[in-house]
């Protein structure tokens, strides 16, 4: 017998991929996870039954999230990441050797501790000492005038439902921009320009009233199945153009996708969106 | 009762949307065609029980595969679609008032007539003076060497399965070759990086054989639901940065996707397929 396993993204759309086995399933206060083996993409890990990442074309989104800044910021010696209770994002900023501390703030212990377990080849870094976890709320991690500033932070959650809902407001972003070194460079996943394009351009226009400009890039991601995927570059004075050379030619050999013709290509905004931003 | 249509697109991942209504259901020599009515999509063709094309994200396949070809080749004077039954990359070609003389050659009837009854915001064109429409094998017309030379040659058809398999092979894409004008442009359509690698990495190679070089370019299609998308450009002579101005600002104007930043930026080879192109 064929079991399935579908995501419907809305009352309307739905993607499924065929399961070999439900390795896990767990509930918490903030939402339910599990971990899946599909016949297609490997294993994939499920938050309140939305396909949030697969061993097989988790490049697609972590390179995406990462790179853009790592090889334009101009230091990227201290990274915080909120959120990416997978391991993925964390995995590709410490390729770069020039990084010396990664605080990843993920607020759901059981997204960590199932990711190590079950999706070791995702959160391959897990052991890495520049690496520090701590399981909190990111927005109240960002507000702590204490904290020594990044060079970049990423913003890796899920959708603006549940938990990941205070990661797509102004005072959010506000406090981001207070924790950066001068020229540090903040992304947040943006959401599917086909079936959120309302929260996509909000964002894009909230971001770019507090950082004074914003760059929202593209590429599809294949297992969110939501056509033009979307994350948004913002800094006071880099551009993502501001490519770093040498940084760019060492991670380019190692990445899947991630190149400098992928990176230029990006940051073309697609007619509908510029007229809505516009 | 909730009705869906899913898409098998292999054994081991499913696209579905949720139906209103099925418009039409018919089967022939060649292949099965139907139209539903979707909540989120609008109409849609299937063929062979696959998704084709949808009222809401035609322009993300139709737009790509007729501009970059449009707006680089020396002269549009006389184009050849060979499928393109939906009547959409017609459209978009008709679009330029340089085009003088249009053949769709279209192998199956049935899909160029329910496309006219049911889905006449796609096929718009269908009256233009300048449309000529052949019912017949696409792969015969283009070894008829009487023909009169084209300017631009677009496959617009569907998977190397069933009627279409012909076109993917080199015999073809020389025909073509023989059947353009100096510096004429020629784009097919090129699968999903995703679930046909392979046979995307075939095509570039014996494109690139045929014509001395190839590009390939990428962006996703929402309703194929199958990550990145291609379609691949080739010619003698004319390279795909050989933007000619005037006929980009006028087409920029009036597409939805397709605008000079999305041109260079498609062109991007992602590594995973560069290194298989090597």
């Amino acid at each position: 017998m064929a079991v399935w396993y579908d995501e419907v993204l809305n009352e309307n759309v739905r993607f499924g991929l065929r399961l070999k086995e439900t390795l896990f399933m767990g509930e918490n206060e903030y939402q339910t996870v599990s971990v899946v083996d599909t016949h297609e993409m490997g294993r994939a890990l499920l938050i309140d039954d939305l396909w949030m990442t697969s061993e097989r074309d988790e490049k697609g989104y972590h390179e995406m999230i990462v790179h853009p800044a790592m090889t334009t910021a101009p230091k990227i010696e201290r990274v915080l990441i909120i959120g990416g209770g997978d391991g993925g994002t964390a995995r590709e900023v410490l390729r770069y050797p020039d990084v010396k501390h990664v605080d990843l703030v993920e607020i759901d212990g059981m997204v960590v501790d199932v990711s190590k377990k079950y999706l070791p080849m995702i959160g391959s870094a897990w052991d890495d000492p520049r690496l520090h976890v701590t399981i909190g709320d990111g927005i109240a991690w960002v507000k702590n005038t204490d904290l020594a500033p990044y060079d970049v932070i990423l913003v890796d959650g899920s959708d603006p439902v549940g938990p990941a809902e205070g990661l797509f407001n102004k005072t959010f972003y506000q406090a981001c921009m207070e924790r950066m070194t001068e020229g540090g460079v903040f992304v947040t996943q943006s959401e599917s320009t086909m079936l959120f394009l309302d929260t996509h351009v909000e964002m894009v226009k909230t971001i770019a009233e507090v950082f004074g400009s914003a760059h929202p890039y593209y590429r599809d991601v294949f297992l969110y199945s939501a056509g033009t995927w979307s994350w948004t570059y913002a800094s006071k004075t880099t551009k993502p153009t501001a490519i770093n050379d040498d940084r760019m030619k060492f991670i380019s050999e190692i990445t899947e996708i991630y190149n400098r013709e992928i990176h230029l290509g990006i940051f073309a905004v697609p007619n509908f969106v510029r007229r809505r931003l516009a």
